[in-house]
C-alpha cells in the first residue's frame, strides 16, 4: 500500500498565519429559514466573499509564500480558466511576482479579463489536454515559472484547509461539515482539518450527478478520470488528483451526487434568501440536502461557499 | 413657522432597545476595489440582510413594540405594495398580532405572495389614492385595528433613524451619510441620528431623476407631490409626508438626482464586486457617486443599502 502524502496539523496552522495578512477571514452566516426549511442548523462559511471572489486565494497564497526568493524571481504559472486562475493572479500581484496564466482560447472573455485585471500574462492555447500540457512546458522552459498546481499541491491544499479550520474555530461542534468536490483540493484540506480539529464531525461532499467521476472513485476506490462532465457548476468539471485522491479516500466520509436541477434550486435559494451571491459550484452541498442525500435534522451543519463569481448577464434560471 | 415634529435623541436609543431583540444588527462591508474606483472610504450598512430584507423591519417592529395591549389587540394596518408591508406583517406576527395590509390589485404576485408568507391579510383595492384611503378606512372601521403609515409616522421614522445610528456606532468620523429618498423615513431617521451621534457629518439624499419630487422639495422649499414617477428604484415612488419633509428640510444637507442607467450600472457593480444582492434603491446613493454629483475623494462616506427583495426573474441589464 502506498503512504498518503499529507499536509499535518502544524503545516495547516503555518498556512493560516502565512496567509492572514493577504486573505480575508471571511464570516459564517446563517439563515433562519432556511435551518426551518431542512430542519437542522446550517453554517454557511462565507467564501464568496473571499479576495478574487473564491477559497482559490488561499491555497494560492499559500502556495507563493512558500516559494524561496530565487523561485519568486522567475515567477508562477498555472493552467486555469477559473477561479484558481484569478486567485494566483492576484497572489502573484500583491507579491511582486509574474503570474503566467495558460487558458483554453475556449475560455469566456469574462474569466479572461478577471485574470488580465489582476496583471496575469496569458497564453491561450488549444482546449484539449495535450495543448495546455505543451504550453505549460513551454512556458517553464522559457521562463523558469514554477508550476502551481490547482488542487493537486500540498501547500495548495494545507491553504484551503484553512478555511474549514475556521469554521471549526467560529463554529464548535458541527455533526457534519460539507463542501462540493471537483479537483478535491478544497475537499481534502476540509477533510484533514476536520480530522485535526474536530475529528467527531463527519466530512461530506457533494459533486454533480452529471460530473460524477470523484463519486465512483470514492465508492470503486480507484481513480476514474472525468470524461465530459456536463454540469452548471463549472468549477467542479476536473478529475481528482495523485494527491487528492487517496487524501478523500482516507479522510472523507460520504460523497453523494445531486441533479442538476436541484442546484440551480439551491443556488437561487441562496441569493434570494440570503441576499448572498454564490456561484453554482457553491450551491452543490445545499443541492444534495434538496436532493435528501444527507439528512441533516436536528444537526448542526457546516457548508462552504466556495466562490461568488458568476457572469451575472447569464443566470441559470432566466433563459 | 410651524414647529417640526422630531424624535428627540433619547427616542431614537429607546427604539434601539426595544427593537433589539427583533432586528437584526446588520453588517457594515467595505471593498477595496469600490474604494479605489471612487477615490475615498466607502461603508456599506447591509440593511439588504435585515429581516424581511429591507429596514423598513426596524420602524415596523418599533411601531408595534410602542402600542399598547388594548391597540394590539385589535391588530395593525397600513397600505403598501412594498417592503413596508412585509415588514409589517412579520413584525405583527412574532408578536401574536394581526396585520391587515392594503395592496393595490396591480401588486406583483412576488410581493404579495411575501405579504402572506408572514400571515399578512391582505386586502386589494384599485391603484388609486381614493380606493386605497377608502379601504384603509374601511379596515379600520371593520376591525380597530391602528395604522401605521409606512414613513409618516414618529414611531416609523425613530425605528429606521437606529440604522445611521449603528453605522455611526460601527465607523465613527464619516464625512458623509448616504440614503436614498422616497417617502422619506429612512433619510429623516438617518438626518436626526446623524445630527444626535454624529453632528459633524453631512447627510446626502440622493433620489432617481424621474422620480425627482423630493428634490424638488427640498430645493424649491415647498412641498411638491410625486407625480408619474418612472424608475426601476420601485421602493422610491412615493412623496414625502408632512412629518418627513419638514424633518428633512431643516436636517438634510443636501439631496442629488441620479440617471436611471448609472441605478442599473450601481446596483450590478455592488452585485459583481460584493458579492451581496441588492435592490435598485438601494443603488441610488452609490449612483450619485458615479454620476459625480458627490465628491467623496479622500472621504468616509457611509451609504446604507437599504434592501434586498428583487425579483431574481427579472434583472435589469438582462432584457
Amino acid at each position: 500500500m502506498k503512504e498518503v502524502l499529507v499536509p499535518d496539523k502544524q503545516q495547516i496552522i503555518e498556512a493560516s498565519i502565512r496567509i492572514a495578512n493577504t486573505i480575508h477571514r471571511t464570516p459564517v452566516l446563517s439563515s433562519k429559514l432556511l435551518n426551518e426549511l431542512f430542519g437542522g442548523e446550517l453554517f454557511f462559511k462565507c467564501e464568496n466573499f473571499q479576495k478574487a471572489g473564491a477559497f482559490k486565494s488561499r491555497g494560492a497564497v499559500n502556495a507563493i509564500l512558500s516559494l524561496s526568493k530565487d523561485e519568486l524571481a522567475q515567477g508562477v504559472c498555472t493552467h486555469s480558466s477559473g477561479n484558481h486562475a484569478q486567485a494566483l493572479a492576484r497572489a502573484a500581484k500583491i507579491n511582486g511576482v509574474k503570474a503566467y496564466i495558460v487558458m483554453p482560447n475556449t475560455a469566456p472573455k469574462v474569466k479572461v479579463d478577471a485574470v488580465k485585471q489582476y496583471g496575469g500574462e496569458i497564453t491561450f492555447c488549444k482546449p484539449t489536454l495535450k495543448a495546455r500540457e505543451d504550453s505549460i512546458a513551454k512556458v517553464i522552459e522559457q521562463t523558469g515559472a514554477t508550476e502551481i498546481h490547482p488542487y493537486n499541491d500540498l501547500r495548495i491544499i494545507s491553504g484551503q484547509a484553512t478555511a474549514a479550520m475556521e469554521l471549526i474555530e467560529d463554529i464548535p461542534d458541527l455533526d457534519i461539515i460539507m463542501a462540493p468536490v471537483g479537483g478535491g483540493g478544497l475537499l481534502s484540506g476540509t477533510a484533514l482539518s476536520t480530522r485535526y480539529f474536530s475529528p467527531n464531525t463527519k466530512v461530506i461532499a457533494a459533486e454533480p450527478e452529471r460530473a460524477n467521476d470523484d463519486y465512483r472513485s470514492f465508492k470503486e476506490n480507484k481513480f476514474i478520470p472525468s470524461e465530459n462532465p456536463d454540469t452548471i457548476a463549472d468549477g467542479l468539471l476536473t478529475s481528482l488528483g495523485s494527491i487528492t485522491f487517496p487524501i478523500i479516500s482516507t479522510y472523507v466520509h460520504d460523497i453523494v451526487t445531486v441533479k442538476e436541477e436541484s442546484i440551480i434550486q439551491a443556488m437561487k435559494l441562496i441569493w434570494e434568501r440570503m441576499k448572498i451571491i454564490i456561484e453554482p459550484s457553491s450551491a452543490v452541498p445545499l443541492a444534495a440536502l434538496i436532493d435528501k442525500k444527507v439528512d441533516v435534522r436536528n444537526k448542526r451543519t457546516g457548508i462552504i461557499l466556495t466562490g461568488g463569481n458568476v457572469d451575472l448577464n447569464k443566470l441559470p434560471w432566466i433563459s
